[in-house]
């Protein structure tokens, strides 16, 4: 397997469900040569999510890569590189917590991994919920936590949460959107 | 290639010079099987440069991973699992910036893809800096900027930094470090 164009050459390691594994042969804006390993990624998507009484919804997720419960906000992965990411993030959000939400806006975008990852996340926070049925999935090993985004904020502090994307929604959203 | 233990069977599809990836099959501590792509990453570090002045360093980098120019706080690879990241941290500054520290402070611990990365960023802030002569390699492709804690808040603000380290220390340091 493998593509070309002027100036990057690409081979595939593996293929997978969700990720992929590729060598690059490339040239950089300096005119240099490099190779490197690049995981393919379609791109994801977190949601913050406000219910009407202003608490937010936080999930405790066992995760096998770093071996150990972390707090992250419902999140996914695009099921293709092209989805809408405010689609997956509705779905996302209603699969893995139960609920829908009526107001979606996008705070920001996130690199979590440039050095090797394709990776972009994109961050949501979600408002107007109405309760439905969670649909998580069988390897999804999940609690739900209802709290007030101060009693967020204080797991931050206690450095509790250390999940990237978590962190940055609730820094990001609490600097810029809270009083707006 | 492959590892038994009683929950988790391991069978590595590659492995790099930085990165390895694996498919675990895992027990779940809900009892379920899980089969998952893992990428194995060794750790990296992250440092908030603060100089006299009390402005920063901060990066601008071409990624070929994202095909982008990134802004990045300087940053690095741990040598292998087990190198002491405060090492890494005091290498890898000077190594990109020219900048050698008397002080460094960790400052957290994330994780950035904790759904299919094994990577732990160590994030910690570096003062007492004095000028030695960075060492970029070849395939590193880097302009320095020297700003103002506020300026590069401000870059946040217009969206103009999507890392999430970067974002992560920025944002952290200001709302917990800065008047201590």
């Amino acid at each position: 397997m493998g593509s070309n164009n002027r100036s990057e050459r690409t081979t595939y390691i593996y293929k997978g469900k969700r990720i992929s594994l590729k060598i690059i042969d490339t040239i950089l804006p300096n005119g240099k040569f490099a190779k490197k390993e690049i995981v393919e990624h379609p791109g994801a998507v977190v949601i913050l999510p406000i219910l009407e009484n202003g608490k937010i919804v936080l999930l405790k997720q066992f995760r096998p890569s770093v071996k150990n419960w972390v707090y992250e906000l419902p999140a996914g992965t695009l099921d293709k590189v092209g989805e809408d990411p405010k689609e997956c993030a509705l779905r996302e959000l209603e699969e893995e917590t139960g609920y829908r939400a009526e107001k979606i806006e996008a705070l920001l975008k996130i690199y979590p991994s440039p050095g090797y990852c394709t990776e972009i996340i994109h961050v949501y926070v979600a408002k107007g919920l109405k309760r439905t049925v969670p649909k998580q999935e069988e390897t999804e090993v999940i609690e739900t936590l209802i709290l007030s985004l101060a009693d967020a904020i204080e797991l931050i502090r206690k450095e509790d949460i250390a999940d990237a994307k978590t962190l940055l929604a609730l820094l990001y959203y609490e600097k810029y959107f809270l009083d707006t």
